[in-house]
């Protein structure tokens, strides 16, 4: 245990500086080899060495100081040989910020062919070239040190919805086993001293006690933080709040909670109440593209006709660089014409938009404001379906 | 003429600084309300209100200060009305340089279903949405007045290649009688008041006759400079370079000459040295976007396996953002996994490479060693086919 607090230290530290008194919520700040997050923070998702369609800059510039990258991309193509070549996947893809990479496992599990779990490991088919991979812990640690990344994601065995209880037991049970095969391959191979900090990452479905009980062994785990899998994969918003009140007592309060694939505005705040320090989703990014624009009011569509000719920003109150230049005229113009400068112009504002709600979470925490900060948002921000 | 000239000063001034001994090659400045051109000059074209996957500061920092729009699609979309409307063209788009739109003619020939030219103008029916529309030579002044553009260009007949010498005088004749009412519609419409200047544009195909008389009919007739059409459009290069020594001795020295639709650097350079002042074409961002980037030595494929795992620049010569921050390997990735920020740094990359050529022969033609820069250039760079 000293010697992981040790190097631990060289990788990671965490700080809570406040907790909220009328919520779970708190203010902290994760110390990486590549710069201090600001928590509670989102990260914006870049999967295959680029948050889609923007330059680095722009993704700094929107207020983001980490980013996520998918291990199953990355080891498929480039390949971690080539990335450790270019000096890592910082520079690489030229991001100045800290680095999380998630697993693999996840991606395998959507995206791959003939994924097939046993208990070395997953093997599958990649859905680029049909070549046959093997997915182990002590490879999900080989690759994602080979990247560089700040913080590194357990492999963990996730089995979606809906899922019988027996198959959710067994693999939440197969996840903790794996997670002990990556504390020990990642201390191996020296992860810590290279500047990497391991996460571990509860699962247990939506049954409360497999939950509770996946959720104490992550905390008694050796790891730097605290990841929550398994949730905002189609269930009802009530459900993951269930979920989470269930799992979040059990986590150690000073050790950072990453709530994974959780990225709607209101999703965030909720997670924020519930005591989660991080997010990453590629939600903003996606709805972006699609011409969905975040707005203090909710989602707007850009294509629709209502903004052919409003010649101000989309919204107003927002401090993007897109909406300090642009009218959405312009960018409803950019959207009817399918010119690609639109999804980028999207995705700054819809990056912009998330980085601020965390600013606002931030500042109200400080202040001691927070739940009458989300009060103020849910008061004005109609979620999709609401 | 004396009126023409007075309003024509509010509009635009050209100031020619040097002529080179050897060659015809010029250097000069043309005064634009939106900025002074240094020229020779590249112009890269934003069709619909946007240089393809570029943010307009990305065309500034490449060294560009002059962009062309289309009005065959700006008229069809978003329309004159809301350009007038957002202020205009270069307010809508945020580009803070100046604007030449091009008639319409030339897309409604290549693009636009039905087309047919009688004596008053062209007929045609939308791409988009099979409209039909009109486009006289006063209604082509009427749109780039609406949009504000700084260069507004003639509407000219074009008949392409291959092309009979009789249609080919018959529609050079008719882009004679268009001019003369593009100049009184542009002077009713109170054009140089209005801080626009008007082009006239020489056709004549490839018949050296025609294109002399037409070359004289332009140069004698009130505008403020002389674009040359009809060329680039598929014929052998000795051809062109045939058809431009017969043109530009004719054009007045005092007045801007365009040679529209040329952008390899090759045709640049030989461009310049028959004493071309501005270019356009969609070829530097339209390569970009199918993995084509200029080197010094030549056009290379970013795509090509050589790329994997060069984790230098693309160009270690290059000044370009892209080159000065991003490998040619992660440019290979990006290309290979499809992804749009590829699209962009290599847009990036070769606006800048063509406008670095611009520099080099303006620089080359203030201290008069023009013919040598060409040379030196030749040498090197291989165009490709040859």
């Amino acid at each position: 245990m000293h010697m992981i607090a040790a190097s631990t230290a060289l990788a990671l530290s965490f700080r809570l500086l406040t907790s909220d008194p009328a919520t779970r919520a708190r203010r902290g700040q994760l110390v990486t080899p590549h710069g201090t997050i600001e928590t509670p923070a989102f990260m914006p998702v870049g999967t295959r060495a680029t948050v889609k369609t923007l330059h680095p800059d722009e993704v700094w510039d929107s207020g983001a100081r980490i980013v996520l990258g998918n291990t199953y991309h990355l080891m498929l193509r480039p390949g971690p040989d080539l990335i450790r070549e270019a000096g890592g996947l910082h520079r690489f893809m030229s991001w100045p910020g800290a680095i999380l990479t998630d697993s693999g496992g996840f991606q395998i599990f959507s995206l791959a062919r003939q994924a097939k779990v046993t208990e070395a490991g997953v093997t599958f088919r990649s859905h680029l070239d049909g070549s046959r991979h093997l997915l182990t812990p002590e490879r999900a640690m080989e690759l994602q040190l080979a990247f560089g990344s700040d913080i590194v994601m357990a492999l963990d065995h996730f089995v979606g919805l809906p899922s019988e209880r027996p198959a959710v037991a067994d693999s939440t049970a197969r996840t903790h086993r794996w997670l002990q095969r990556c504390i020990a391959a990642h201390r191996a191979l020296d992860g810590p001293a290279r500047g990497s900090a391991l996460f571990g990452i509860c699962q247990g479905g939506m049954e409360p006690d497999l939950r509770r009980a996946s959720a104490a062994e992550i905390a008694a785990a050796e790891v730097d933080g605290c990841a929550i899998g398994g949730l905002s994969v189609g269930e009802p918003k009530e459900v993951m709040a269930a979920m989470l009140d269930i799992t979040i007592p059990e986590l150690p309060p000073d050790k950072p909670r990453y709530l994974m694939g959780v990225g709607s505005p209101e999703d965030l705040w909720s997670g924020v109440a519930q005591g989660v320090d991080l997010f990453d989703c590629v939600l903003p990014t996606r709805l972006a593209r699609n011409a969905a624009l975040f707005t203090p009011d909710g989602r707007v569509n850009i294509r629709a006709q209502r903004f052919r000719n409003q010649h101000g920003p989309l919204d107003p109150e927002c401090d993007c660089a897109t909406c300090a230049r642009f009218s959405a005229a312009y960018l409803h113009h950019l959207f009817r014409s399918e010119e690609i400068l639109g999804l980028r112009l999207a995705s700054v504002h819809n990056l912009r938009f998330l980085a601020r709600q965390m600013e606002t979470m931030r500042s109200a925490l400080e202040r001691g404001t927070f739940a009458a900060a989300h009060a103020e948002f849910a008061e004005r921000y109609r979620p999709v379906g609401a």
